[in-house]
Order: C-alpha cells, then structure tokens, then sequence
C-alpha cells in the first residue's frame, strides 16, 4: 500500500467539485459540494446514531438502501436538522437536482442514486434556492484532479482549520486499486460520529456487501474512536462509493483480496480520525489514548474513551501537566470493571516517555521531563493494565483550550 | 421549615472548626477541618462510585457500616487518592488521631466512630505527619456556632470560590428539629458526585436506617443532578450525623414525621447542589436543565442531564447564545426514546421567557429578547415533550468559560 495524490479523484472514473453557492451568507467561502462517479457504484454508508436527525441522514439512508449511488452532494453551513418536514423536502431537492444535472437523454439517473449531506447551524431551514441556482456552476467546477477534491472538500468545511483528505494504492488481485477520501469536522465530535462527514471513492470492484462490511470495520476503529467534546451530532454520515474500475478480480467474499482493501481503507479512515482529532476545535494538540491489558477490545476502547473525554484530562493535556491522578479517575467512571491496583501509566511523545504511575500508585518522575513530553503537538497517553487480559485499543483526541470556548460560545454570529 | 443561621452548628450538641495544618504548602489557606458530635450519632453516607476509589473512601466506608459516628475529620490539599496502603494507612491513622482527642478517661471514642474524607490532588502520599501535629490545634479551635462551621467550610474547599452551607428548622412531631449542612466542590462534579464533599448535621432523633433513606432519596435528587464536567472523582462523600439532641419522637417508620424529615433534608441538598453548579470551575451561570414530558422520572434525569453535561450548551451559555439546536442534539444522544417531534424548548431567567424551539423546528423569537434571557446568573432551559409521560427532573450544571481551562490546565502548581 502506498500514499498517492488526487484524494477522492485518485481513483479512476471520479470528480468532484466545490462552489460558493451562498448558503454561507457572511463569508466568500466554498459552500457546496459534489463527488460524482462516471458510472453507478457500489456503495455503503455509516450514520449518526443521534434520535435527532438531520434530514439529510433521513434521505441518505432511504437513498443508500438500494446499496447504488452514482453522485454524493453535500453542502456546509446549514445542517438542515431540526427543520421539519420542509427540510425533508429540501434534502431530497437537492438530490433531485444533482440526478438531473447528471441525466443525460434516454439515461435518467434516479434521485435515489445521489446522497446528500449537510453540516453547519441545526434549526435554520436550508436555502434550496441558493443550492438550485449553484447547481449549474457546480457541476461545470467537476474535475478529475487533486484541483476537484481540494474545491470539494473546502466546501464542506466549517470550523475546520485543516484539509483532512487522503488517497492510497493497494495490490489487489494483482491490480491497482485506489482509495481516495475526505473528511470534514472537528466541533462535535464523538465516538459514534459528530459531525463528521466523509465520503470516500474507490475504483476497487466490490461486492455492495463486502463493502458494507469493510465500511463498518474500519469506521469502528477510526471515526469511532475518536472524540474531541462528546456531543454526537444529527448529522453524521461517512459514504464509500465503490465504481469497479480499477478491474481487480471482484471481491465478493473474505479473504486475501478483501483483507487487503479493508485494511487499506483502514487505515486511510484512521489517518483522517487522527487528523480530526488534531485539528479539533481550539485543539493545541493530538492527544493519543492507548489502553492495552483490558479484557477484551471494547473494553480497552471504553476505558480509553472514558481519558479521552475527560475535561479534565484534556484540560490538563493543555497545560502539559503530567497530572496522572485524572487518567485513572477516568479509567475508574468508565463502568469496565479492572483492577486500579494493576495500572500503570506513561506519558509519551516524540520528546520521550515518562513512567508516572505504577501499580495504581505513583512513580517517581521527573516534572520536567514530563512536561517535555507532554508540550509536545502529538501526545499518548499510555494506560496499561499488568496482568491483565489481551484488550488494546486506540482513541483519538485532543486537549481542551480557551479556543474552544471562544468557539462555541457564539458559532451562530 | 425555615432557614437558621449557623451551619453544621445550628443543630444542638455540633461543634466545628477548621486550622491550617500545612498540607497546602503554598497557600495560607486552611486545610483541616473537624465536626464533631458531643454524643454518638446516627450516621448514613453515600460515596463515589468511581472504581478508583480514595482512601479517605475506603475507610469512611468501613467505619459508617456500623451506622454509629462521633466526628467527621477532612483535609484539602491532597484527595489521598492512588496512594496504594501507605495511603490506606494515613487515613486510618488521620481517623485515629481524631479518636484519641475525642477520647475522655474512662470512654474511650473507638477510630471506627470517626469517618474521614479527603480532597485535592490525587497521587500525592498524605502528609499525616502535618495533620498529626494540627491535631491539638484543631480540637482547641472546636466552636458551637456559626464561626466553627465557616472554619471547617473553609478548611475544605478547593477552588471553590464561594462557601456552601446553610441550615434549617423543621417542626417534626410538634418539636423544632434543626439540620445543617456545608458542602465544597466546583470541579471534577459529575452525577454521581465527584470531588465533592457534602456534611450534614441534625439534632433529629432518627432511626440510622431511616437516615440512610432519607439521605439516599436527597442525594439522588441534589447532588446526583449536579453536573460540572462530567468527571466522577475518587472521593466523592456525603455523610450525615443526627445525635437525637432534639428529643423529637424519634423517627422510626415512614409516615409525616419522615417526610418532614426527608424533605427538610432534601431541600437542604438541592440548595447546596445549586450553590455547587454556581460555584462551578470558571462558572459565570448556574444552568438548571428541566425536562418535562419524558415517559419517567429516570428518563427525564438522563435526558436533562445529558443537556446539562454537553460542552457545546455549556459553552453557548457563556456566549449567551440561543444555540437550541444543541439542546436537541444532546437530547437526541441522551440513550432515552422520545419524540423529536414533540419537542418544545425555552429560554428562561429572571429576564423573561422566550420560546425558541416548537415541536422540533424552529420557533420565531427575537435573538434580542434571547441574548437578554440568557445573559442573566442564574438561567433555565426547558425542554417539554409535548404528548409524552408524566417524567419531569431538573438538573443543574453551568456554563463553559475560559476560567474552566485556565484553572485546570495547571491545576497541580
């Protein structure tokens, strides 16, 4: 497997694009998106498991039940949730208008082959028009390039700071196969999702189930082990678009073939939940939480969700204060049962790793040392459990700063 | 009922008092504090249930089994937490030291009648040697009155930045039975409590397992409805000593005497934990959460609580901003069914009311109107579920400012 270039548009037979469509009243930013495909995909999709949600989660899980979608459009902005039945209606407007956009005569793509997606305020009805009348710019900015996935992905930014895309190659059944995605989101954010969006493309010839499956494993073990302030959002929605051309033999069940795009797709999911996590709102820095000696996997990612989340920890992680005493407050309200007695603690960095804690108590270290580490832009935090069972995860956060607050206190304005 | 002044000394037969021992090296501030009964007491106590749990816990727990207390002893500076059995071995002694002093020729007070508790930075080893030394000179700062309670209230807090306590007077079976209370805590609060420490005093002659209901039912309502930051501490306590001295007809059975009893209790508590959100680290609002409409009790608690605890609100209450899509959205990852639908949310303060949100959607309001609502100290967000069950709780949390970070991102130094 190796990084290549051109994002969402890296795999063959994709483009995408981003305009200014007004729905970002105050800003001359991008504000409406679209990936499509040259032909009908394979396709499969993770949503928010808030009971709030947005309309356009209502229309996209109607749209990906079929399991084939040829375009996803998406805007920032407006999260069209909390917007009733006319926001229904908005939501599957702007499906229809991309579907038409892409018919062409005697081949008319159903509405149902288009997703949608929004993020932005929760409660303010969607300006369709304003997306009606960017619909013909939108689609005349389609590119097959890196130039295409950069317009498209700064459309569906919001607080973002950061460009969270990324594109692989892997061996397939001796074939190339190219896997190229976007994400935005970086404000509420939690396991489980936030709003987060990512759309992810790939030319890998798949079975919509065996993609299904691939989609879901590797959205447990990125986008839901990552929080950056524990509100799940109405909004939620990673895709995978599958087109086959890339020509591999078809992956239609498990095996050497299908292990290697999972795990491609993996790990591109896991680069971009640590790239949300770093560019989390007010965010000074990626914190990395790893618990190994749990019972099982869950365990060890909810004891590691439970320091993630902590505001305490994440306060602390802020002032480089190596104030372990927090961690294992937090491993202890995690509700898995474990022994505080067996735990010790380290804090690592590319400046080093401090011992803190051993056996539930604390080790002798040097402040110093540790805050050294600790006022590094990448931190883990090490919690292992001696003799414990064989569980280990990883989750991905970040510190909490006035930033945040600044933020938050007033995101309408 | 009505209020006394006075504190944990308002009820006969109480002394208080608080010294500086020298635990908190850095400050001047005191850090011992001491409550003591002149004769044997019924006594109940509800605890963190965080599986890392103080010493000062460990060993309260053990003592309060046996339903009989003399004294409560109780540090700041250091929560004699993680501190393995040294740690275990500092609080017995702590509760020892108190029990020699109390012992008189002849009646010896057994350490099992003394309960302990702790607060402050977690894995650190106690400093019993400063409080051995304090001992003297806490038993002679020992007062009936109201000056005895601010001293011991003072000897406990931490950052908190206003004391917390009050009294009462309830007339139970014709005779004035007095309870009084200090609590301290503004961060580390979760449901469940968390760093914080609630003593409560009465002269009502009650049964202890009369006690204990009285006092679980009114931590439940009160403390357990407190949430600052979602960080359930180590060393959590509330206790509760009644000595009798107020010759009432003791309290044996529910029936008018007990629920005089418990609600004179129980409003004491939600006093205490209303002074706690507000005192909440950096907190400029006290935030009162209540839902109405849920299908239980239970479920409008976690509902409420789940508003109250999300970072998001939190913060768009410092920036008094009408942000209720948040509302709904932590409403929606609450882990309870509801309809979405059906919800209505307002604004309210000593300012007016506004009604921002109207079965799900958008409510017209002016944001005016809002911004004054909610630029108040004390504001409320009301969520009805219109058509929903007979649930309704409040809870009560605060805003998320700056401060929070500033003191908790080098809270050890």
């Amino acid at each position: 497997m190796k990084d290549i270039s051109g994002g969402v548009c890296a795999p063959r037979g994709f483009k995408a694009g981003g305009v200014r469509c007004g729905i970002k009243e105050s800003s001359q930013k991008r504000d409406l998106a679209l990936i499509v495909s040259d032909r009908p995909c394979a396709a499969a999709g993770v949503f928010t498991t808030n009971r709030v949600q947005a309309a356009s989660v209502v229309v996209s899980r109607e749209h990906i039940a079929a399991g084939t979608l040829r375009a996803v459009i998406a805007n920032s902005g407006n999260a069209n949730a909390c917007t009733g039945e006319e926001g229904l209606r908005a939501a599957r407007r702007m499906a229809a208008l991309a579907a038409e956009q892409l018919s062409a005569p005697g081949s008319a793509v159903p509405a149902g082959q288009v997703a949608v997606a929004s993020t932005g305020v929760i409660g303010v009805p969607l300006p369709i028009g304003a997306i009606e009348r960017g619909m013909g710019g939108l689609f005349a900015a389609l590119k097959d390039s890196a130039e295409g996935h950069d317009a498209a992905l700064e459309a569906i930014m919001t607080t973002d700071t950061r460009k969270k895309g990324g594109a692989v190659e892997a061996g397939i059944g001796g074939v190339p196969v190219r896997i190229g995605a976007m994400a935005k989101g970086s404000g509420m954010i939690h396991p489980n999702m936030a709003t987060m969006l990512g759309f992810i493309t790939t030319d890998a010839d798949i079975e919509q189930g065996m993609l299904d499956a691939a989609l879901r494993r590797a959205v447990r073990r990125s986008f839901n082990r990552l929080t950056i302030d524990g509100d799940s959002s109405t909004n939620d929605t990673v895709l995978v678009l599958a087109n086959g051309e890339a020509r591999n033999p078809r992956i239609e069940a498990g095996g050497e073939a299908y292990e290697a795009f999972a795990s491609a797709l993996e790990s591109l999911c896991v680069r971009l939940a640590r790239a949300m996590a770093r560019d989390g709102e007010g965010a000074s820095r990626l914190m990395t939480v790893t618990v190994r000696g749990a019972a099982g996997e869950d365990e060890a990612e909810a004891l590691a969700k439970s320091v993630a989340s902590s505001s305490l920890v994440k306060a602390a992680c802020y002032g480089a204060d190596a104030n372990w005493g927090r961690v294992l407050c937090a491993l202890g309200y995690a509700g898995v049962p474990f022994d505080p007695g067996a735990v010790s603690v380290r804090f690592a960095s590319s400046a080093g790793t401090v011992l803190v804690c051993e056996k539930g108590g604390p080790a002798p270290f040097s402040e110093e040392d540790a805050a050294r580490v600790l006022s590094q832009e990448e931190v883990e935090i090490l919690a292992d459990i001696e003799g414990g069972g064989p569980g280990a995860a990883s989750v991905w956060g970040c510190d909490l700063t006035c930033d945040y607050v600044r933020i938050n206190g007033d995101y309408r304005s």
